[in-house]
C-alpha cells in the first residue's frame, strides 16, 4: 500500500515485454471455436443496430452465432430481463448482474456489465465496487437488501426461504419485483457458467468505457 | 437400517394425522401469487398441447403466466436446450438437469426432472440416484465425465479451465457438445434459483410417474 | 421443465440399452467383498425375523456378517436408537435419519430410510422431500426445529452451543429428547460414512416400497 | 512468537483472577443434566474396573448413565472398535479418533483421546499434533494414507470413491483394514456430534496425563 | 450482455441523483475515527516524499497516524517486502497482492494495488483481471504457479505442503523466492483484514490512475 | 473414550519404535533451509536477551536470520503488537493469536502461543481449549465477543461490517481496542501463512512448558 508508487517511475518498465493478459480477446472469443452460420435476417438487423449504437457487436452475441435458434432465444430473454419495464431500474438490474458475477468471478460478465454500471450510474467507482465487494459500497437500504438476496440466492439457493422474501417486501419490493430480482440473478448464474465453461472473452473496448 | 421395518406394521400409524409435506403444491404454485394475464394465442396452443400429451400443464409454466413475454422466452429457450437436436441425448440432458438440481437442492426441478429420467431411461432408480449422489450410480465413462463437468461448473464456475474442457474432449465430446453441456447446466442453475427464490411447487402428479 | 414430456413417447427409447444405474446392488453389497462368517444363533434368529417380517435381510446387515461382534453391536445400537421408547416418534427419528443422509448424500441410507418414511408417514412425497431439501417441506414448527438442529450438528458440529439447545427446548423438546435427536443424528453421521467408505448398496426392493 | 516470554515474568499475573476455562468440567458433565438411573450389574462392574485401572470413570460413561441400554450398547461398540484385534494398532485407531475430532473441533474427544495418544505413543507432542494439524506431523506413508482417508470421509463423505480405497490398498491396507478405518472414523463422527450437542466435558485429569 | 448499451443513451440518466458509492472515502478513512498524533520527524519526511512523488499520501498511512510506532513498523515492513531487492519483480509482488486481496474481497487493497498493476505493467486490463479472477488472465507458467501458491496459502494454509513448494521449485523459484511469495501473500492476508475490520477507504484518485 | 486406558499398560508399547512426530524440529527449522547471515548488533543483543530470559531463541527468529532487514521489521512489529501498552491485556492478545491459529491449523503458532497462554493465564487447559475450539471454553462475554470478531475476520473478512464493530463496542471495546484486535488477528493471519508455507517447526521445549 504505502510507498508503492514512490519509486514507480523507475520500476514501471518491469512489465514491459510481457504479453497482455487479454491477448486475443477480440479474436478468439471462446475456447470452443465453433464455426458461425449465416445470420438470420432478424439477427443481422440486430447486429447492425449494435454496431450503430454501440460501435461494436458484443462478443457474447458472436459466441452464439454457431446456431441461430440459440442466439435468438438468448437475445430475447436477455432483452426482456434487462430492458423491459420493471419495478427495478436498469441500473439496479446491472448491479445484480455484476454482484452475482463477482460471486462467481466471471471475467466476461464483470468486464461487460461493470462497464454498463459505470455508464448508467455516472459513478465509475460503483462499477469497480460491485465487482470487488458490494458490501463496501455506500448503498441505499433498498439496494443493499436487493443485493443481499441476489448473493444468497447465488451462493446457497437451497437456503432461501419465506423470511428472505419477507425482508425484500419490508424494503419496498413487490412480489413482481422479487420475481425480477430472482430472474436477473438466475440469468447471470446461467450466463456466468456458459462464459466460464467456454472461456468467453469480452471485447477489449469495454475496459476503457466510461472510466 | 436394520430392523426398522420389522415392527413397522404397528408403527405405521405414527404419521397419520399430520398434514402432507406437499400440501397445496397444485394450487399455490409460488409464494409470490402473481396474478395471471390472458394467455397469448401461441401459449394457449402450447398449454393445450401439454394437456393433451402430458395430461397436465407443468406448474413452472403456470408460474410464468403473469407475463406472456417472459413465458414465451422461457419456453423457447427450454425447448431449444432440452429437445432440439444435439450430440447429447435427451436422457443425458435430463441427467445434467437433475445432477445440477441435486447440488442446488431444488425441490421443483428434482421432482419434475427426476420423473423425466425415470421415464426416459426405463430405469426408475436412476432418477433417484441422480437426485441423491450421481457418484454412486453405475455410469458410463462418458456420462461420468459429463456430470463431473456439470457439477464443477455449478459449484465452482471460477475454477473451470482448459484442462476441464480437455477431459471432456478425451471422453469423446465435441466443442459443440461442450457448449450444450454448459448451456444445460447453466440453464438449470438459473431455473433452480428462480424456483428456490419463489418457492415454486411441482405438480403432485410427478411424484407418482414412472415408478 | 416445460415441454419435456410432450415428445417423451418418441424419445423414451433413448435410455434403452444402457446398464441399470443400480446393477449388482443385490449381490455386490460392498466394494470390500469381506467373506462372511457363520451367523451366531442370535443373529441367525434375527435374520430369520427380518425375512419373515420384511421379506428380505437389509444389505447393511449382510455387510456386517464378516464379524459377529460388529454385527451384533451394530444391531443393538440401531434398534435401541430407532425403535426403543423415546419422546421422538419413529417417524421423527426416520426424518432425522434421512435429513442427515441428505446432507451427506449417502446413497444407501437415503434409499433405505426414504422407504421407511414413505411407509411410516403414509405420505410418499415426504420421503422424497427429506432426501432433496427438508426446508421445502410443509413441516410443523417442532419438526423444523428438530431438523435444523440435526443439520447444523451434521454440517458444523463445532458451532453447536447453548442457544441451539435452547431453541429446541422452546419448541417443546426435553433434555432427554435433545439427547435422542443428537444420538440419531450422530448415528447416521457414522452410518453414512461407513456406507460411503465401502460403497454399500441398498436392496433393490427398497426403490419400489410404499410408492 | 518472538519475544513473548521475555517479559512474561512480570506479565504472568494478568490471567490471575479469571475463572478457569474448564470450570465445572468434573461435575456438570453435560448441559442436559439427565438424572442417572441405577447401574446394572454389568455396568457397575465395568465402572469399578475403570476406577481400578484408570483411577476414574470417563465422563462420557457417566453421561450415558441416564439409560442402561444406551450405556451398554455404547460401551460394547466402543470396546469392539478400539480394543478388539484388528489390522490397525491401538495407536493407529487413536490417531484416527483424534484426527477426526480435530476436523470436528470436539473438545471432549480431543482431550480424552489426545491423552491416549500421548500415553500409547510415548511421544507426547504426537497427541498435540494430531489435534492441531496431522499434516504437520512426521508420519509414515501408511499413517498418512490412513489419516487422509479418514479426513476426506469426515469432511466430504459423498466424494469417497474407489480411487480412495485403491490408495489405501496401495499403502498396504486390506479390505478388512479399510472397514476398520471407516468404522473408527465413523464412530468418532458420531461421538463428536453427541459430545458437541450436549456440551460434554472431559475429566480434568486428562489434561495432565502423560505430558 | 447483448443489447445493454443499445438504449444506454436514454437510460443513462437512471443513476443520476444517487449518492456516490465511494462518498467520503477521502475524508472518513476508517470507521474507527482514531485521532492522529503528531508525525515523527521520520514519518513527516516520508509523508512529504509521498506527496512529492505520488501527489498524495495513501490513506492507509493516514489510518495509522494515531500511533507512530505502529505507523513506522508498518511502513518498514511494507517497503522491505514490496520494494527491496528480490527474485520477484515489483510487478509480480503486486500481482500477489491483488490476487490475495481478490480472494479476500478487500476494497482498499484491490483499489490501491490494482492501480499499481495498471501502472507497473502498462497493461491496464491486467489490473482488472487480477481483481476479478486471475485464472482468466493470459499468464506465464511462472506467474500462474506463483499465484496458485498464493491463493492456496490464502484459502487453505493448513493444506500447504512440500508438494506445493516442489511445484514452485519446478517453475524456477528458489527457496528464497518461496519465502518472498509467502511473505507477500501473508502480508496482504494481514492488511486485507485490518482494512476490512476498520472499513478502510482508498484515496479516490486511485480509481482514475493509469486507465 | 470409555475403556481406552483400561488395557493401556499392555498396549503402550505399540508406539515404541516409531520416529517422533516432531523429529528434527530443533534443527530443521524450515523446509527452505535458507543460509543465515551474520546477526546485526541489535539482533545479536536481542537474541542474547532471549537466551537469558527464555533459555532459548524462538525458532521463528532463527527462520528470519537469512536477512537482517526482514528479521528486524518482524521483531519490531511483533513486539509492538503483543507487548506494547494496549486496552487488551497480554493474555487477551495471546488468546486472539491462538484462536486465529486454530482456525488456520498452524502448527508453529499453536505450539508457541499455546505455551504462552498456559504461562500467562496460570490455567493450562485454557491453552488447549483455545487451540481446539474456543467456543467450548468458559469465557467472559468480553473475551467471547473479541474472539468471535477475530474468527469472523479470519474466516470471512469480506463479511465484516459495521454491525460487527458495533457488537464489540457494546462489549466495552473502544475504537482503539478494535484496531488492536484487528491488528493482532491480522498479524497471525500473516504469520500462520509464512509458517505453513515454509513448514516452520517450533522449538521442542514449548511442548513441555507450563503444563
Amino acid at each position: 500500500m504505502a510507498k508503492r508508487n514512490v519509486k514507480a517511475a523507475s520500476a514501471s518498465r518491469a512489465g514491459k515485454g510481457r504479453a497482455s493478459a487479454t491477448a486475443g480477446d477480440d479474436t478468439n472469443i471462446t475456447a470452443l471455436a465453433l464455426p458461425p452460420v449465416a445470420l438470420s435476417a432478424d439477427m443481422a438487423a440486430y447486429f447492425a443496430k449494435c454496431e450503430e449504437k454501440l460501435g461494436f457487436v458484443p462478443n457474447v452475441l458472436k459466441a452464439y452465432t454457431f446456431d441461430m435458434a440459440k442466439l435468438s432465444t438468448f437475445v430475447a430473454m436477455y432483452n426482456d430481463l434487462m430492458l423491459a419495464p420493471s419495478g427495478l431500474s436498469k441500473l439496479e438490474r446491472e448491479m445484480i448482474a455484476v454482484t452475482v458475477s463477482s460471486h462467481n468471478r466471471c471475467y466476461y460478465c464483470l468486464v461487460a456489465h461493470g462497464a454498463a454500471i459505470r455508464q448508467l450510474s455516472g459513478d465509475p467507482p460503483l462499477g469497480e465496487l460491485m465487482a470487488m465487494n458490494y458490501r463496501a459500497a455506500r448503498l441505499s437500504k433498498r439496494e443493499r437488501a436487493m443485493l443481499d438476496f441476489a448473493v444468497k440466492l447465488t451462493a446457497e439457493p437451497w437456503r432461501v426461504e419465506e423470511e428472505d422474501r419477507e425482508r425484500l417486501r419490508k424494503s419496498g419490493f413487490s412480489g413482481r419485483d422479487i420475481w425480477d430480482i430472482a430472474a436477473v440473478a438466475g440469468f447471470f448464474n446461467m450466463s456466468n457458467r456458459v462464459a466460464s465453461a467456454t472461456d468467453m472473452r469480452p471485447n477489449s473496448v469495454y475496459h476503457r468505457q466510461s472510466r
